[in-house]
Formats: structure tokens, C-alpha cells, sequence
């Protein structure tokens, strides 16, 4: 089974990466954006079938491992026809 | 309108951070990953309302300044309803 996780900077906390990179796409040209937020993104590999597990399993990666929740959000998603979850 | 860029490592590039991740998890009792692969996830607001606009905006930023397609892959997504495309 396949995942996503995304982890965000919350939206209350300044995201200083996102605009840097919102005004570098203004510097070399492109006009119309008004925002962007810089997060990370992986892409998990799970044995096992029951997709309810998986989600368990993967918010429990992020409390644990992948997000640090105190300045971070994320969320998880089934690739392989599960529903996106939040958290 | 909202998008979602994401750049992954190319396939036939090593992931040194995705694995050391896989092998966090498991030292931290997370059974049954396979594989995780470590890229980046921008989340874009677009001004203008042509959803064929936007995805070829948001491939240009790609190509020039959020991924090094030298070594990474990336997907870009809009997020009001618009469906995923690959480059």
C-alpha cells in the first residue's frame, strides 16, 4: 500500500522558505501568485492490507517521527484509493 | 485557485534521506515499511481561473526554479477540483 504524508508549517507560523520562494517566482517573471507554503512530502511503502491500519499507523509516524507538531501540520493520504485524512 | 507542486528524487536516484527515514521508523517500532522516498511539497495560490493555464504556469516554475529536473521529478496537482497531472 502506498501513502502520502505532507507536513506543513502551521498557517498561524511565519513560512520564511515559502516566501522566498514566492518572491523568486515573482523575480523571474511570474506574475499571479499570491501565495506559497513550503512543506515536505513523503512517499511511504506499507505492507499490509487494511487501509483503516495503515492511516493509524501513519498519523502515529507523524506524532512521532515525521512532523514536529508543536510548529507543524500534517496530513495523510491513501494513494492506492484511500480517502485523504486529517489528522 | 490552489495547487500542489511535489518534487521527489528521480526513481533510478538514490535517496539517502528516505532511507534513513525508513530506517528511523523501524528503529523506532514501525514494522512493514517497505520504502519512503523524501521529497518536497509546495502548496501554491494562483491568481486567474483557466485550470490549462495554471498547470502549464505551475509546470514553468517547475522547469525553472522549484525543481533541479537534472535529479528530481515532480507532479503538479490543482487542488479545487482541477485532477493531478505528470509532466
Amino acid at each position: 500500500m502506498r501513502a502520502r504524508v505532507t507536513v506543513y508549517p502551521r498557517r498561524e507560523i511565519l513560512d520564511p522558505q515559502g516566501k522566498a520562494i514566492r518572491d523568486a517566482l515573482s523575480r523571474v517573471g511570474f506574475a499571479g501568485v499570491d501565495d506559497v507554503r513550503a512543506g515536505k512530502s513523503f512517499e511511504i511503502s506499507l505492507t499490509g492490507e487494511d487501509p483503516e491500519a495503515a492511516r493509524r499507523q501513519l498519523r502515529d509516524m507523524c506524532e512521532k517521527l515525521l512532523a514536529n507538531t508543536v510548529v507543524e501540520d500534517y496530513s495523510v493520504e491513501l494513494l492506492d484509493g484511500g480517502a485523504g485524512v486529517q489528522p
